[in-house]
């Protein structure tokens, strides 16, 4: 329903599309500067906008938040969070350097190992998901693609 | 901007959600009831909407478009068709019995096999490309993971 005027607008689901950015042994995180979870840590990652495909936006949000050179990979995550009305994707990028200039919407972007991941300060369920899945195909040898759903 | 008062709605893509069901060497497609391109042949695909999951809108669909009894399977198709601010999605799904009840959105559902396809009249691309990737995937013994840009 419009807030101004009360009409009512069919509202579908949204895309948020990120990156799990890679360089070696370690991701990139962003640390949140925006409410909701200000100063908690996130994958690069915000909502698809018209006019670009689901790579596309996930590299646009890795540019706007942390300022990284990537080079995209493969679909590795696709999340369906029923109760916001959200599907979430995150892709495989690969650093090409560790130039990082992040954005206005993070307040600073850091390289983690596995064993210094800030896990009880990570800002979505996706995130720590994601993160997991990363770790595990990492061990395995093998980076495949992963679908769940969280409600 | 609401057609109402004129406010201004950040507007998104959208995704549409279906599936290819596959019953032996046949799929089955629909003869659209409604526009845009009625009368023409498509997957059962629809609106994802707010409450399901990705997969369960697919199946959703393939209901009520064709009152299909399926089994989903894996993720067949990812197609983002810039232009129109759409995702489109496919789901492998097994029919489990021939007993179709066409939804008021269908004119009729039929199988076909791949030398059955009516081609030149198939309601979407995303749709030819699909069934294409469908039947190439078949003649090679193993179903991928495809993923697509129509501009």
């Amino acid at each position: 329903m419009c807030s101004s005027c009360e009409h009512v607008h069919y509202v579908n689901p949204l895309n948020v599309v990120g990156t799990v950015p890679f360089w070696q042994d370690q991701v990139l995180l962003c640390r949140r500067n925006i409410e909701p979870r200000k100063g908690m840590w996130t994958l690069p990652a915000g909502f698809m906008e018209l006019g670009e495909t689901v790579a596309e936006g996930a590299a646009r949000e890795t540019v706007e938040e942390a300022g990284a050179h990537i080079e995209m990979s493969d679909l590795f995550t696709l999340i369906n969070v029923v109760q916001v009305g959200q599907v979430h994707f995150f892709y495989l990028a690969r650093l090409l350097d560790l130039e990082l200039a992040p954005g206005p919407e993070t307040i600073e972007a850091q390289l983690f190992r596995e064993e210094e991941i800030p896990w009880d300060e990570l800002a979505f369920r996706t995130v720590r998901l994601t993160l997991e899945h990363y770790f595990a195909d990492r061990r395995g040898g093998r980076f495949g693609f992963h679908c769940a759903d969280l409600r």
